[in-house]
Parts: C-alpha cells; sequence; structure tokens
C-alpha cells in the first residue's frame, strides 16, 4: 500500500534496531466507581500487585481514543492504539469481518456483514438474527448460499459465528457506496441495498441478485429463511503498520473482530488460544520474528458488557499474575491498557478515559504508584491524552526514534 | 443555516433523549492569590459548601476558551463554553451588539457598535464617549439620528446602554468589509469607513453619507456632538446550537451581549430578572420546553474589574447558597464554570485557566473535594483542557452519543 502523508513525520525519523516493544490490551479495561461498593472500581478494587509495580516503574495516564466524550467501539479505539487516528481512517464492518475470519481480502473486493434472519411471509423482517441459530447449522446454511451464481461477479460466502457470515464480491468496478439492507428494527421489510452514487449502481444490482437467490435457496428453512447485508465496503489504502512505524508486529488475539484489525494494518495474526498463557507461549516463540507484540484479553470487555463485577475483577487478577512472564521476556516496552472503557455500572461501552501504564528502563515514572482509574489522573502521561500518542511513546522508550532537527 | 463540517462528526453521533443539561457560567470566575492574604485566591476563600460537593462528586478541571496564553473577551469565551472553537467561529462586535439588545437581524444585513463621542472643531475626538452620557440622553440622540435617510439603504438606530447604540443597514449587496471610524484615541480625527475590497465601496459610500447627515443632526449637541462606529459585521452562517448538537436551549442572561451569543447561535434568550433566584425560576417554568439551560451571572466578572474581592466573594457565595434550587431540578448534566478569569489583582480578564466543575450521575469522579482554582489542577478534565471540550463531555454524560464504530 502507499504511504500517508499522516505518517510522513514520524517517519523520516525512524531509525530501526533490535528493540521488542509489548502493548497488552485488556478490553473495556475502565469503569467507574460500582454502586454500593466503597467507592472502588473494578480496577481498582482487584489484586494487582504485579500492575501497581509496573505502575510505580512506569509513566501512568488515561487516553481517549476517538476524542472526547465520544464513546469508540473496538475497531476504532484499536486503530488508535495502533496509532490511527480513527476519525480519519474508518473502514466498514464488511471489511473487519473478513479480515477477521483470514478471509484474503483483495483490493476492489467489496465485504458486507451477513445476518440470517427470519421474515413472514410479507417480508417483513421478524428476528435478525433468527434465534441465535449455532454455528453449525450456519455453516450449513453458508453452504447453501455458497451454490448462488451471478454473472458479472465472483461470490464469496464465509460463515463467522452462529448466525454472521461475510459476503465478499469480487469482480471489476464493483463500488462499497451500498446501503444497509438490515433495517434494525423487527416488523419492518428489508432494505434494498440502496447505491449511494451512480458508480454503485450496478453493484447494488449484483447484490440484489444474491438477494433474490438467497431467499430462493433458504426457503422453507426455519428459523433462517432470508439474510440481512450491512457494512458493504472495501479494503481502504492506509500505509501498513510496518510503513507507518517500521515495526514487523504479531498479533495474539482469538477474536474474529480484532484479528481482522491487526489484518488490516498487515499485522501477522497469529493462530491462538483463548488463555492468555497460550499468547504469551506464543510471543515467546516469535520473540525474533516480531518488533511488536500486540496481546488481546477479551473477556474483561465481555464481563462489563454483562455487569458482572466478579468476573471483570477476576480476570484482571488473572493477567496480574501473568504479568510476570511477560516481564521475564524482557521487552524494552511494555505497555498495559484498554481500548475503551465499560464499566459494568453501565452494561456498555463508555466515553471515560482508559487507564494506562507504559513501563520502559528510560521511562521517567511519575507519582503513581498503583494502577486504577483515578490514581492515573495524577499520571505523566496526562487525564486525557489521544490514544494515538502510545505509538510514538513506544517508539521513543523503544529509542526508534532519531532525533529531530539539530 | 447551513450545517457546517466541523460539526458533522458529533452530529453523526447525536442521540436524541429527554435529558437535561445545565451550563452555570460565572463570568470572570477564575483568578489568581490575593496580594496580602494568605494565599488562598476569591473562589478558594469563598464558602462553598455546595459547589464544594458538587467538585466531590463530580469532575474537575481547568479550560481554555482560545488557546494557551490568550486572553478571550466574553464572546469568544461564551462560544467556546457553547461548542464553538472561537479561533474559527469570529464575529464582529456590531452582530453582537445588535443581537444582544433584540434587534431582529437579517442576513444580510450590516451592523456596527456605534458610541457618541465629542469631537472639537477640528473634527479631532476629545472624548470618545462623550462624558458618559446616560442612557435617558442616549435614547434622545437615537431619535435624532432615526430620522436620517440615505438613499438606497434602509437604516436602523437602537440604543443600547449610555453613550453606546447600534447602527444597522438594510439593502440588496451591502458588505460588512469596512474598517472602524473610531481612532480609538483622543486627539485624533475620526477615521473614514475604509472598505477592505472592491465590493464594499459601496457600503462605505452609504455609511459615510449617515457620518455627515449625523454631523448635521447632532451639530450644537453638548457633549455627544458626533458618532464614532466600530465591528461593522454581518449575521454569520453557522450552524445553530440545535443543529450541532441536538438541543433545544434556553438562555437566561440579562446582559445584551451574552443574549446576542446565545441569538447567534439561535439559543431562546428567555426575558429575565439580573437575581440568580428569578433565573432559577425561569428553568424551573421552562423545564419541559428545553433541553439545554445556558444560565449567565455577571457581577462575579464586573467585581473582578473593579478589584472588589469582598463583592466577587460575596457573589459567589451568592451563587452556592443556590445550588440546591438547581439541583432540585434533577438535571442530568450540571456544569458550573466561568467564561474566563478575572482576577481582582489584575482588574481585569486574563488567559488563566478557568475552574470548572462537571456533575452528573454517570461522571467518574476524581480526588478533587472541594471547588477551586489550584485544586482542580489535580482534576479528571485536566488542568489545561480546550473549552470546547465541555459541549462533547455534557452530551456524552447525558447519554445523547451513541457509540462511533463498531
Amino acid at each position: 500500500m502507499s504511504s500517508d502523508s499522516e505518517f510522513k513525520f514520524l517517519q523520516d525519523l525512524l531509525r530501526p534496531n533490535d528493540s521488542k516493544i509489548i502493548l497488552l490490551v485488556l478490553d473495556g479495561l475502565g469503569g467507574l466507581p460500582t454502586e454500593g461498593g466503597d467507592g472502588a472500581t473494578v480496577l481498582e478494587a482487584a489484586e494487582t500487585p504485579n500492575l501497581d509495580a509496573l505502575a510505580e516503574q512506569g509513566i501512568c495516564g488515561l487516553h481517549e481514543a476517538a476524542g472526547t466524550g465520544v464513546t469508540p467501539g473496538s475497531g476504532p479505539a484499536h486503530l488508535a492504539l495502533f496509532g490511527y487516528d480513527p476519525r480519519r481512517f474508518q473502514v466498514g464492518r464488511g471489511v473487519l469481518s473478513a479480515l477477521g475470519i483470514g478471509f484474503d481480502l483483495q483490493d476492489g473486493d467489496v465485504a458486507a456483514r451477513g445476518n440470517f434472519c427470519s421474515m413472514d411471509d410479507e417480508g417483513c423482517v421478524t428476528d435478525r438474527r433468527a434465534g441465535r441459530i449455532d454455528s453449525e447449522k450456519g455453516r450449513e446454511l453458508c453452504r447453501l448460499l455458497k451454490e448462488i451464481e451471478v454473472p458479472g461477479v465472483e461470490l464469496f460466502v464465509e460463515p463467522v459465528k452462529e448466525y454472521r457470515f461475510v459476503l465478499v464480491l469480487r469482480g471489476r468496478d464493483l463500488s462499497p457506496d451500498l446501503g444497509d439492507t438490515d433495517p434494525q428494527a423487527t416488523g419492518k421489510e428489508a432494505l434494498p441495498p440502496k447505491p449511494g452514487s451512480q458508480e454503485a449502481e450496478r453493484s447494488a444490482n449484483l447484490v440484489q441478485q444474491f438477494l433474490e437467490e438467497a431467499r430462493k435457496k433458504l426457503c422453507g428453512q426455519d428459523p433462517a429463511n432470508m439474510v440481512l447485508l450491512r457494512g458493504f465496503s472495501s479494503r481502504p489504502d492506509w500505509p501498513t503498520f510496518q510503513e507507518a512505524f517500521g515495526l514487523r508486529a504479531a498479533a495474539l488475539a482469538d477474536y474474529p473482530m480484532y484479528r481482522g484489525v491487526a489484518r488490516l494494518l498487515e499485522m501477522d495474526a497469529l493462530d491462538c488460544g483463548q488463555s492468555l498463557e497460550n499468547k504469551i507461549e506464543l510471543v515467546k516463540a516469535h520473540w525474533d520474528a516480531f518488533d511488536f507484540f500486540y496481546i488481546h484479553v477479551k473477556r474483561t470487555d465481555s464481563a462489563g458488557e454483562d455487569g458482572d463485577t466478579q468476573t471483570k475483577q477476576a480476570q484482571i487478577e488473572q493477567v496480574d499474575q501473568h504479568l510476570p512472564a511477560l516481564r521475564e521476556l524482557e521487552p524494552d516496552v511494555l505497555m498495559v491498557t484498554g481500548d475503551h472503557s465499560t464499566p459494568a455500572a453501565m452494561q456498555s461501552h463508555s466515553w471515560h478515559p482508559v487507564p494506562t501504564v507504559l513501563w520502559a528502563k528510560n521511562a521517567r515514572p511519575d507519582a503513581v504508584k498503583n494502577f486504577g482509574e483515578r490514581v492515573c489522573i495524577a499520571g505523566g502521561l496526562g487525564p486525557r491524552f489521544p490514544t494515538t500518542d502510545l505509538m510514538p511513546l513506544s517508539l521513543a522508550h523503544a529509542g526508534r526514534l532519531r532525533k529531530f532537527g539539530a
């Protein structure tokens, strides 16, 4: 991919060396004081001796991924962690889903997220997720859709998980400028894939043909007798992570969506299990092959979304126990943070800034002596810094940026 | 008015609901440690149990309206509080004055601030404010000027207060690109209304004709025998507050200038008295009709300008006593701050960041336990944040912004 002026300034300063950077992301890490408790957040309440030691030796603060007051989705928030301003670098869900399952998305392909859904005889959606059919059933239905042929375009239908799949169109002069067919509510008819421009009319027609064939193929199935499509998008022409920062990067993430973001930047998304232990083993095994290791822990976010403070706390404490294994690898820079806050009290992502610690031998420690939302306010990184600051900071502490000017 | 790309990002995230936001502005709130005292600022010295409680439960910080080191006027500072970057959104004093007195300024009108002044026989200004004539005299002289007719343009002359008035030109193809006639010093001749472009030449000529007629009308008057004009401007084409943030807004401000800024954004400037009690009553009476209530308290600033620390402190303490009445309304978000600092020690506006507290049920409280300039430095909003952050922050805490990306 082509380079980009956005990164030009840093690129000119890049100085390669053998340093290693680890970014450990606890999804949805930040929270709010829990109700009925002693006013502590889950992170503050958790027993985290190793994170506390890291905070004492490192530099702390809280970051905002997509600007003040803005609640970011995991996609934009991760792009910010990787140094890409998510307000500028926007990408559709179709592309993220396709990359997330490891689909080899090529330039010019148009990808969409698909849901199997239930429709009544009048064509109104009665269940947008078709009763959340299981993955086995989803794969079976995808095999039916794979049989569809539309002249003038190559089609790919790939299962993701349960009722979700990816549709990819490959061919000449396709446009992703198409509206969702998902009406986002039950009791309504599915929408046509509305073209947003003249160039997209042919693509809209091709998708419409696919939908008509899909209706025939799924006719008689119960409950999943139709599909909904959204997030039509093509792979954007962005600088890769290696082009932007000169780092060979490995992603240790088991969830499709996070693997998708990593692949979008042409990071190497290694096959890994869900456990942090397994991910750390893989980091160790690939230590020489990469400069940057992104490790993702999902369950802190899921627990927050469920309002389950106990599980969230247990997850954080478990990560804390694995921290010595990461430090034993002797990285030059170790960052621990979240992509966004997911307060259990809100059971959703939120706009609240995310606690962060950056450890390096040459970091200038601040007064923060343990790891929590409120103590991080006094940290050297500041109480509300842009998430995209983390990449230049980690490059600096890794000795990978030379002096600017004389 | 047309929409604007500046606000596009937030607009796309807006999610309407029934929440209520209150912004209470103590004009010129911030100060400096008073000389000879115990080193406390006026705000720090004031007894403010209710503001302190708000600070303890909310999130604090200090804001800068027009960038670091810049002392803002009240107009730009208020625009920043309302979410409009004042370095980008600049408006002439003529427009603010006209809107401030409730003049129905239309698109294409050109407005200027007028001063009655004293001139000697050589046409040199001897007093730019004509001995500060009283409002009665001002109105009488305006009646004389209202008689002036200039072919090709409709003229409006409206008294403001004392020696100040507003001149509005209405007609086709007018341009506000005209220089001030006020030489800004005594002993100098008034300047001609110099056109800044070719398109403004006709307008300059029309204003010149008005000035010649004004000289004749005021001839023989003492001390106000002439006028000075400045701040020629037209109503700018900005998104309204409601367009930008999806909020129906009421302004509770008695001073013309602040009503003018509110009207510029098409807020509803309710008729109100000077007392905070009256303003709070009106908020209560209009609670269902609006989503956002801006309440302005002027006397903290006036006292600061007079170097009168006692009055400033008394004013702050009076506001504190009214705070429970505001909280009883159960707003979703309550912000208390100033537009700029007016240290009594300086007797003028200053660049010093302005103490701020934002309270909401879903705010993440910081360690700040009372309301003052220096304790706010440790607040979660940061020690020098852009004033324009307050609008997205209040929208977020009011649940009015949906997630960005997935």
